[in-house]
């Protein structure tokens, strides 16, 4: 057979494989940098049956922090930007927030007063939005907010602003057997309304800040009124111990992006066998947002020098991450 | 064709029926009575797409009581013989427990004492064996029992006293698409070293009594002390309180054999479509234990009535179930 019969079979054998390539990637939206072999090599190593890292499907954890680590957090956590809405929606209720701060200043839109006033403020404004209702009542409103406020900047609705590249992500460990739980310090009932549709993850896997309920019976009918006082800060210690309160397994992958995770990271990595410590680091002031070790809300310094000394997976945004936001 | 020849196909066709009904059967245990036929009638109207009652599988959410509705709770709740065993291991490092009640009692073999210093009593055996570990290890010191310990009458081990009915119940439901979980007021790091392996519900689908943990470094790692603290009283009212804060959906059925259990039973059948309730009332004295309306420790009165008032099932364990526990 002469080289020039050679040609065409070698180039669809060419195009073939790099279809299959394709197709097979499971981690599209990243870039081939140190990140994504780490992640694919762990991944290959738990699950390849026989192998000295093999991990049974059921002991396959894995948390994901939610603000900052699977969508933005900026200018402030987005369940912030809820309470503030729901303050001005609930206003005409409340008239002597007119005179009241840190109300006065929020239905004036002064925003600087609102931050004037502080955490205390800020939680005041946190728990008069967040409490009072049933659980059925609460999810409703969560509900209508999401599927309508926009981001102040991008203009998205704040579940287009959840990251592509961990989409990918969990739905690859998904696929590899993993079982998905958010471990955030957002509200759990803030979280549940939507997590199932936009990551897949649905409302009993999914671990949160959270305060007491209290069971009444209303119109004849069993409700669960939220109450102010706190269950658990799901948040720096606080995170293992929702880990353990609500899920009772250790996880054997954890994914983070401040200092707050640090705790969640440390204690996935403290377990035998193989694991995995992720952090995102937000290094894309162009596509997104860019802050670490300097930021007030939302730092990353001890979780990074401590991910640089032990080896953990950083995933800087800008160089590892094709694209930021899912298409619109 | 002469009806002799019919004879020998028609034994056939009846055999090859008969063998595939038998086959088809999810619950051999149950008697062919209205316990099993309801459940039956329930589980095909919510799994038949395009039936008015169909629910997706994510929200076929089914909770399960653990003592007395799937394995025996008689003398005691099986994880009290679990806290007088542990005192009496550990009592070597406690000697003043030979002098102060209701320990001292314990240490003698005297029941009766021990009873006479009423719920505090006991509640101190309970904090005395249950607290001041690593959650680490609280779980090996159950496992070590669990896969030892026998029980003072039929002389089997703990997880031999489950109810054969109700495992095969478990299965068909997760068969059916349904994710099942354990709803207990008995403690919860008590119960997930072995749901998983008993009834195939791993750890993190079991909510139960909880106490506070805390976040400690012990030799350069992390790890969660259990402390004397109160977190979650999983019985009654909190039943619906432990299923939104650790499920955050609510089930559309629900299992349970006490008044402990009302409560949870009300919560998933105030939801709207279709649900389902069932008691199992203990009525078998010759193969198990029979105990209801007058039953100090677990009471079935209001919750009898009141399944009896809004048409739930009650389960006759002598008349439903053709055996108790699985065969040894």
């Amino acid at each position: 057979m002469k080289k020039v019969f050679l040609r065409p079979l070698i180039v669809t054998l060419f195009l073939y494989f790099a279809c299959i390539s394709v197709a097979q990637d499971p981690l599209p939206s990243w870039n081939d940098t140190a990140p994504k072999k780490a992640i694919i090599a762990f991944v290959e190593r738990v699950t390849k049956e026989g192998s000295p890292d093999f991990v049974a499907a059921p002991e396959r954890i894995a948390t994901f922090d939610n603000d900052g680590t699977l969508w933005s957090e900026k200018p402030v956590p987005f369940q912030l930007l809820f309470a503030f809405d729901r303050a001005k929606a609930v206003a005409p209720q409340h008239p002597e927030w007119k005179t009241k701060e840190p109300f006065a200043s929020l239905l004036k839109g002064d925003m600087k007063g609102v931050a004037a006033s502080g955490e205390k403020g800020v939680l005041e404004i946190v728990a008069a939005t967040h409490t009072g209702m049933t659980t059925d009542e609460f999810a409703q409103t969560v509900q209508n907010w999401i599927t309508t406020a926009k981001h102040p900047t991008t203009g998205r609705l704040y579940t287009e602003m959840v990251y592509q590249p961990m989409l990918e992500l969990l739905a690859y460990l998904r696929v590899n057997g993993f079982k998905t739980f958010i471990v955030s310090g957002g509200g759990v009932e803030f979280m549940r309304p939507w997590t199932e549709r936009v990551y897949g993850i649905p409302p009993e896997q999914v671990v949160g800040s959270a305060g007491k309920l209290k069971l009444e019976v209303r119109d004849g009918k069993p409700v669960l009124i939220k109450l102010p006082q706190v269950d658990l800060i799901d948040d720096k210690e606080g995170k293992p111990v929702g880990i353990q309160s609500r899920i009772g397994r250790r996880p054997i992958a954890a994914f983070g992006n401040s200092d707050g995770d640090l705790q969640m990271l440390q204690w996935a990595t403290a377990g035998s066998g193989a694991r995995f410590a992720l952090f995102v680091h937000h290094d894309d002031a162009k596509r997104e947002f860019a802050y670490d070790r300097a930021d007030k809300l939302q730092q990353f310094d001890k979780g990074w020098d401590e991910a640089v000394a032990k080896g953990w997976t950083v995933v800087s945004m800008k160089d590892d991450w094709k694209t930021i936001y899912p298409p619109k």
